[in-house]
C-alpha cells in the first residue's frame, strides 16, 4: 500500500495537533522533539534508524537506501551534546529527495539547515561532530519520543509537533482528521456568531454534575 | 478598585523586567514560562483557573467567567505532556476580548496562536489534546511559577517573562517603575557621555572594601 | 600574541561547528548555551568573570577592565532563575566596543538586546535581577558549559553553538577549518553531482567489516 | 490557635498523602523536595525564611526568631547548587529546639544530619558554601513547591513527601484524615477478605460506562 | 507458551544488565524508572496499562484482569507529580499475587510499600493523589522508557534498572545471559590471577590501531 | 611531590564540604554526581579519562596506567543511558589496588559495585552496555562536573559530593581545613554553651546594616 503526494499534502494541512486528535489521541511523539525552523511543515514515509547516541555511520548507511519522499527517523538515543546530522548530510538527502529528517538527538549546521529549507526536528543543536565507526540498523521498528516507528508509518510534523500514523491507517486517518475539521468549521462558526464552547461542546450536564454554573 | 487601559498600556511599554526590579524584586513567574510568540506583550487582570493536568473542562468553564480585559491564568499543573488550550479556545476568547493566557502546562495550534496575534505564555507545545471530564475551580488563588496568582492581580508578559501585581499596588509600582525608567535614562545618558557604571551606580566602596581595583 | 579582526571575522565565517570539528572535537560549550538571537554571529577574545549566582557585582568591574572586541565570559554558575545582564551593561559594553556576552545563566532585556544587536549567549532569560554586594573575580580561569576558559581564549559563537579556541592555536585552526572546509566543498562537489555519501567518504570498508550493505 | 503536640504527633502518624488527600488534594509540595533520610517523620509550624540563592545570612536571624518545634522554612530559590545549611546550624537548631527544615535548594553535611536525627528536606546535596552578605525576611509568606506557606501554617513531611496544612484547618484536616483512614481501614479489610476494589469503591457504573468489562 | 517461575528465578538472578547485554543490547527501559526499595528484584509477565497522567481508574480495572505472578506494567504517561499508586493497590495486588509494579509516573505510601515487600519501580513519589473518571486500557501495546511493551512480555528488574525481553525469546535470553555470565566468570578468574582486562578481553588490536600504547 | 597515605586519611575524614571551604569555594564538582553507596568515602590522585559517551574502551585502556591508590576519574560526556562500568571494571580496579571511580556518566552492576565496597560516583545506573571500538585519551586534563581535573589532582568524594584539589595545594588545604575544623568546634561549643550564631559567627553588624533586628 502506497500513500499519494495529495494525501501526504492534505495530512501537512491538517496538522499534527488535527491527526492525533483525529486518531484517538495516540501517536505522538513527546513535546521535547521540535523543529529546528518552526515553519516547516513535514510529511513522509518512516526511514528508520537505530544507530548510537555518538555515531553516524548508520546514517549515511540508511541514506542509500532511501527513496524519494522518505523521512529519516533516527534514534540516536536521546543525546542531546553530539550533532550526528549537519550540512553536508542534508545536501545528500535533498539530493536523494528525500522529505526531512526526525532525530532523537541534537543536530548541527542549523544556519544552513533553515536556508536549504529542509524539515528538521530534533531535540537540540550541537556543535560537536560524531564518529562513523559503530554499526547500526536500518528499517526495523524503533521507538522514540514514546512512540513505536515502523517502517513506512506515515510521519506528520510542524511547529506544534510529530505524530505517526500506521500506514494502512492513513485514508482513514484523513477521513476522521477532515470530519472533526469540519466539525471544528462549526464550533469556529458557533463561536463567531456569540455562542460559549459549553453550549457548542454540550458540556452544560458535566458542569451540572460538578456544581460549575 | 479598577485598573485603566492606559494604566495597562503602561505597565505593557515598561515591561515585566521594570517592574519585576521597581516593585522590590518580587511576583516574577519562573523562567520555564515563555511567549509562544516572544514579540508579544500582554497585561491585564488574572481570571484563574485551578484544572487537573489532562483536562480543559474548567478552562471552558472559566471563559463563561471573563470579561473583556481578562487574562486567562490556568494551573494545569505544570504537566507539558498535553494541550488543554488550541485554537477553538484562542477564536472563543478573541471573541469574548480576553488579553491573553498564561498557562502552566503546554498548548497546541501555535501555528494558528501566532497568526492570530492572542499573546500566549506556556511552558511548552504539545500537540496531546485532554479530555473535558474533570472539575475545577475558577476564580480561586493559584500558585504556579513560584507566585501565588489572587484572582484580579495583574499580570504583566513579554519576551523576558512574566510578573504579577497585587491589584491595589499598580499605581505605586507604575510609580516606582517610571522612578527607575528615569533613574535609568539617567544612567544611560552617564553611559553615552562615556561615564562607568561603576561610577554611575556608586559601586566604588564596595569594590574598594573587596579590594577590587 | 593578538588575533587581528581578519581572523575573527574569518572564524565567524567558517562557525563554530566546522572549527569544533577542525581542532579535534574539542572546546566545544554545552548545548544549553544558546543565543538570545540565533541570527548573531561572535567571535572575540574572552574577558573572563567569575561571579556568584544572584550578583552582578564582578561583571560591572569587569566592564572597567575591557578592551575593543572582548567577549565577556561570565561564570554565573548556571543559575537561570536571575538576570544579572540586561539593556544597561548592553549599553555600557557596545559604549566600550565590546563583542558579546556568554553567560552561565540568564539574561533579561532580550528586546532591547536584540534590537541593539549585540550577540548574547545565555542559558534562559530571567527578569528577577540581582544584588550588587558580592565579589568576584575578573580574568582568572573559569569552567564553563564542560570546558575551561583562560582569558585570551578566543570565543566563536553562532545558531550552532559556542566553541572556545586557544588563542596561541587560532592560526592554526583557522588553517585546518579552512582545509576542513575545502575538503566538505569536494564533498559537495560530489554529492551535487550524485555519488553517495558512503563513496566520498570512504566508508565502505567499515560497512563492509559490519555486514551493513 | 496553637496546635498540640499531640496534633503533630497524630499528624505525623497519619502522614503526607493521607492528609493531602483528606484536606481534598491540597497543599502539597512537589515531588522534587525529598528527605535527606527518608526514615524521618516531620511536623511542626512553619518558621518561613526568603533568601537569596547564594547566601544563608537571613537563616541564621530566623534563628533568633525561633520557637521550639517550629519547622524552618527556607525558600532559597532553588538552587540547588550551594548548601546553605550544614551541621553547625543544624547543631543550632537543635539545641533551640526547631523540628526541623525545608528547604528550596541544597544542604551539606548530610551525614551529620543523619547521625544527628534532624528532619531535612531538600532538592538535593551541595558541597558549596554560600556568603553571609545579603538581607532577607523572616515570617513572611513565601511561595515554594507550588503552594504557599504562610508562618504558623502546619508542615507535614516524611518518605513521600512534604504538606502543608492552614493551621486554623488542623482539628479537621485530622478528623477527615481519620475518617478516611478508617474507610481505608474498611477497604483493606474488603481487600483482605477478598472483595475487589472495583467493588469496594463502587467503581463499576463508570467503568460500564466506558466499556470497560 | 508459558515462563516458569524457575526461569523467572533465574532472570532475576541474572538481573537487569545481563539480560540486556545478552539479548543484544536491546529492551532496556531508561534510567529514571527506579525502585523504591533498591534492594528488590522483579521478574514477571508485563500486564500493560494505559491510562491518563491524572487517573487511576484503568489501573483498579487492571487487576480484574490479572493472574498470580503479573507485573503490572503502567504508562501513566510520564507524570510524576501524581501518585496513583499506594498501599490499597499494593495490598491488593499482593492479595491476588501480582510480581511487582513498574509505573511511568510517580507512586505515594512508599514506606508502606517498602514495609509489604511489593517490588514497585516508579520515576518518583508524590503525595498527590489522582482521580477515578477517566477511561483506559489493559492488555495493550504500550511504549514506556523507550521500549514497547506487549502484554506478556517477561519485565526483569533491579536495582540497576528495568528490561523486557519478548516472551517468546525467554528461553533463549537465558541461555545466553548464562553463557555470557558463564564467558564473565572466566573472565573473574583471570582478573583474579592478574591478567589484564586488555588481554582477556582480546582489545589489543584496537588499541593498537589507535595508538594506545 | 606525592601524597601521603595519612594525608588521604586525613581528607576523607575532613570531608568534601570542609574542604571547598577551606581552599576558598572552589574545586566542588556539581551535585548531580553522587555515590552509588552513600557510605562511602573515597580520597586519591586523579587519573583521568576522555572516552566517547557509548564507549569504554578507554577505560579498560587506563587500567593499565592505573597505580595503586589511584581515583579514575572519567569524562562519559555526561551520558546517563549507558554504563560502561559494571563488576568485571570493578574486579579488575580493586586487584590493581585502584581506590575508586568517578564517572560523568552512569554505571551499572550497582549491586556488586556495593557489596565490593568499591566507591563509586556517577550521574546514574544504567544497564545498557557500551562499545569497546572508539578511541580516547588517559591522563589529560578533563573538565567535568564545573572543574577541570589534571592528572595527579587529588578527589575526595563522600555523601556530600565531590571536591578536587591541586596536589601541590595538599598541605596547604589540610591545614586550612583542620583550622576550619577547629574554629567550627569553637563554634560548636558556643553553641551547645547556648550561644547564638549570629554571636558566633560576628553577624550582628550585618544584620543590623540591614535592619535584621
Amino acid at each position: 500500500m502506497t500513500v499519494s503526494q495529495f494525501q501526504l499534502d492534505t495530512l501537512k494541512q491538517l496538522g499534527s495537533a488535527t491527526i492525533h486528535e483525529a486518531q484517538g489521541q495516540k501517536g505522538a511523539l513527546d513535546s521535547g522533539l521540535r523543529p529546528v525552523d518552526p515553519n516547516v511543515r513535514l510529511a513522509g514515509p518512516a526511514l528508520t534508524v537505530d544507530c548510537r547516541p555518538d555515531d553516524n555511520l548508520a546514517i549515511h548507511y540508511a541514506l542509500t537506501k532511501a527513496k524519494p519522499g522518505d523521512v529519516l527517523v533516527v534514534d540516536a538515543k536521546g543525546f542531546t551534546e553530539a550533532g550526528p546530522w549537519g550540512d553536508l548530510l542534508t545536501l545528500a538527502s535533498q539530493k536523494l529527495g528525500i522529505a526531512g529528517l526526525v532525530i532523537n538527538g541534537s543536530v548541527r549546521d542549523a544556519n544552513a539547515i533553515i536556508e536549504m529549507g529542509f524539515p528538521t526536528f530534533s531535540r537540540g543543536l550541537s556543535i560537536k561532530g560524531t564518529n562513523k565507526c559503530q554499526p547500526g540498523k536500518v528499517n526495523v521498528p524503533i521507538h522514540i519520543g514514546g512512540v513505536s516507528v515502523i517502517p513506512g508509518d506515515i510521519i506528520v510534523g510542524d511547529r506544534d509537533g510529530l505524530v505517526v500514523i500506521e500506514q494502512h491507517a492513513v485514508e482513514e486517518v484523513i477521513r476522521l482528521s477532515q470530519a472533526r475539521e469540519a466539525k471544528e468549521d462549526g464550533v469556529r462558526a458557533g463561536i463567531e456568531s456569540g455562542v460559549s464552547t459549553i453550549e457548542l461542546l454540550g458540556l452544560s450536564p458535566i458542569l451540572e454534575k460538578f456544581g460549575m454554573r
